[in-house]
């Protein structure tokens, strides 16, 4: 990843279509964040809450909302988040691969590797695999028989895509992740675990990214189905036959059962798992560590083992460190009643119906 | 895997060994579930809650259980989930390996692999180890010095096998799992963290199945034991020194922490996690994402953190939506109770005694 | 890992400069456990609860501290840990890697591998990269373009080091280890997750160890910072912009979200989560499988999701098993408390207002 630059600001105003509030010749080495950028560097305000930074940051200029009231100079962005990618492009562009097939790549005659393509150092392609225009497979990488990769893929070093997997465009697949590994599924004949076949396969849509080290199983039979746009961090797990509806974020060491369904949009934040044979609704977010272990088929916000609405699960959560004091006062609750129901000569409840445990 | 077929009912049954209803020469060219099956496939119910299914699908016919009450054309079968097995390798029959080693494999000179072993592109094999008969060693697999892997073994692309890690017969490796990387431990000696040398091995037996990324450290001294049979899903992390007893099962992202004994057909869900020295008993159940952090040495359920057995586990997690509530129950009690008191010119507690906290 | 010996009782006292109490011409062939040691073996007893073992063990001799009570054969060492880090590595010498670089590894031609440094098969080293001297770097390594490796490092095989990553000296990063895999950034635009640049780096220090498949993701911008002596088990996740702090542990499986600060000496257990932006200060320790959502920042153990002062989560996880009945005995008083007021005449309240939800 080469850096490019100087710019101008007025440049950048120009590539990036934002209004420029100072003086356009200012020559611009690079993009920081606020804490760190320095006198001829750009910065960003993309959060109110940074405003402070905003105040005493070194830099030359910076990326705020339309409407930020700071001391120039500033690029003033309808969007300065989505203006942000552009900037950080503009630094930074994309990196362009080495052209062609790396002469120690090994690949099946049958392979179908594009010429627009590249093939890294000692990546291994399978029999009758297809790989597609522009697209980038890293050294080392593992593509076994009858798999397909599309258009303006990127594939990291030590990725396994395993036989008959199938990946749609523009999708990048991080180091160490293995797509297509056996589903895990057994029946237990009274002294050993037999394996059930795993003959299905693995499908990603258009527009994926999946996360290092991250693992997606082989269905038994038909595909485990990643839709479109789904982005996963890294170390998740997703079992045979699970479907991840479009747009969904499963942020990092998130697992999956086997044929859990996730709908559209839908968020797992960090270390959530979701038992096996779920269907998880549009636009649920789970918050992070919960366990979902039955449907929750409305869209809204989840959390807790077992997840509920975050509402309730907060009102758990902040009675639960009053609980000890709680035990306490029913104890004390216990002993005035019964000094009252002795006043009044009333039979207290047989001993020890109200005793601690 | 290539697909068989097409076969005729008849000679479905005969394979399977099971009773046929229905016309034996109807021409089958697969196996699907039943949601997703066409006139031409042939699909099974292994379980009667998705006998709803049978009912609607299109499948020209259905393996069942013996006495399933459905219309035909039938394949009844004593053990369904066994037959099912035997369906599925007779449309997909498990692939044969391309015969021989790969003339790009690095295997070092010493090390002996067996004639009818397949060591495929761009492996590497240390000095002094062994590769038994029919083992297939996928594309770029790691191997190291001294390392013995035994008969009938598929070990996937990107596995790791350090040195001195010892593996029995029909041990299947998933894509990226690491055997035998050091344990963790180290002697803090006031000032930095003093790695112990770990010098044991990983001593995996026969049958054991081992999924994709999962780490199985080696011992300190001695050997990390895989037993028998056992089935370990994909991102599992198995530290120095444990024992998991046979026919065990760890669902992913289970963790065991060092030293852990795990008895026979144990059974750990998903991201459950063990601390070190722990024992667990035979014929132990823990439910997914609890924590073992003391011996469970009774067979049976266990759930929660700290893991409880299920039924106390299941009560309190019962209990937790009413605790907000009861917060204010015992609110109102110790309302109501001071008012008696007053009527009754008793003293209540000190002031505070009973407020919330 | 060849193994030496045998050596006699003297040559082991002096050479880990401890006290010897026995025949020093006894020969010694290995190191055991308590429980495993042979009368030709050596065995230690580091922590006094293991006493017992050390009294029935069938050990040659014992390394032990230097006021144990036990029968000779013995070596008293000051401290028994580090003597047994010595102990070790007399008969188990660190493994001297083969020397040179290997014919079949494809290294650019502009990077820069120190003459005494080591490169196995097949690894691939990127352009204008650099390893120091005696690194080894396993065969099946990836290491980008620009990346900066040290002295006296071992990258283990299948270990990622994606461009631009820097790296210290005397660094142990263990196999499938992924370092500088893009961080997990998206702008949400309405319809899709536009990718957020990742063009910052990661920078490790010196004498940290990184486990087997643990990913650490690159930096937005600036870098990802591990500093000296951290330790990091298997399968951890880091994400971009985190800073971990000097000599802290991280335990397997924990998950670390982006813009974390670890301080010094934090030790994270198994499955710990941390939520992003979150700072944990010095020496702050963390148990297992908890869930930190906002700063701790007081030295001290925590626990629990939310992580709280381990004495408050140990009382809440105690009051837990007392809650079912809790609620009886609410009920319970609810009941009596009726009955009071009814005998005094006075009103209840409103129904309902005590009752179950």
């Amino acid at each position: 990843m080469a850096t490019a630059g100087p710019l101008t600001l007025g440049e950048i105003a120009q590539a990036l279509r934002v209004a420029l509030e100072g003086d356009p010749d200012l020559k611009i080495t690079g993009v920081a964040p606020l804490e760190t950028a320095g006198p001829d560097q750009v910065s960003f305000l993309t959060h109110p809450k940074y405003v402070h930074l905003a105040l005493s940051t070194r830099a030359a200029a910076l990326l705020v909302p339309r409407d930020a009231k700071l001391p120039g100079p500033l690029l003033r962005a309808e969007n300065p988040q989505a203006a942000l990618i552009g900037l950080l492009r503009l630094f930074h562009p994309a990196p362009t691969p080495p052209s062609g097939v790396h002469p120690s790549a090994q690949i099946a005659s049958s392979a179908r590797i594009d010429p627009s393509a590249t093939v890294g150092a000692l990546a291994v392609i399978g029999t009758d695999s297809r790989v597609g225009e522009r697209t980038w497979i890293f050294p080392l990488v593992y593509v076994g028989d009858s798999a397909e990769i599309g258009a303006d893929c990127i594939v990291y070093p030590h990725a396994v895509i395993r036989d008959r997997v199938k990946i749609g465009d523009r999708v990048i697949i991080h180091p160490g992740a293995v797509l297509g590994a056996d589903g895990f599924g057994y029946v237990f004949d009274g002294t050993r675990h037999q394996k059930i076949p795993q003959v299905g396969s693995v499908v990603v849509e258009d527009d994926v990214e999946i996360g290092a080290n991250t693992t997606i199983d082989r269905a038994t039979l038909g595909a485990t189905v990643i839709r479109r746009g789904v982005k996963i961090d890294n170390l998740v797990q997703i079992g045979h036959n699970v479907e991840v509806g479009e747009a969904s974020i499963l942020v990092a060491q998130v697992g999956i059962s086997g044929s859990v369904k996730l709908g559209t949009r839908t968020i797992l934040a960090g270390q959530v798992g979701v038992a096996d044979h779920v269907t998880v609704g549009d636009r649920v977010v789970i918050g992070a560590q919960s366990g979902v272990t039955s449907d929750l088929r409305e869209a809204g916000s989840y959390l807790g083992m077992p997840a509920r609405p975050v509402a309730i699960a907060r009102r758990i959560s902040g009675g639960l460190p009053r609980l000890p004091a709680l035990l306490r006062r029913v104890r004390s609750l216990e002993r005035r009643i019964r000094e009252l129901e002795a006043r009044l000569g009333l039979e207290p409840p047989a001993a020890g119906a109200d005793e601690d445990e």
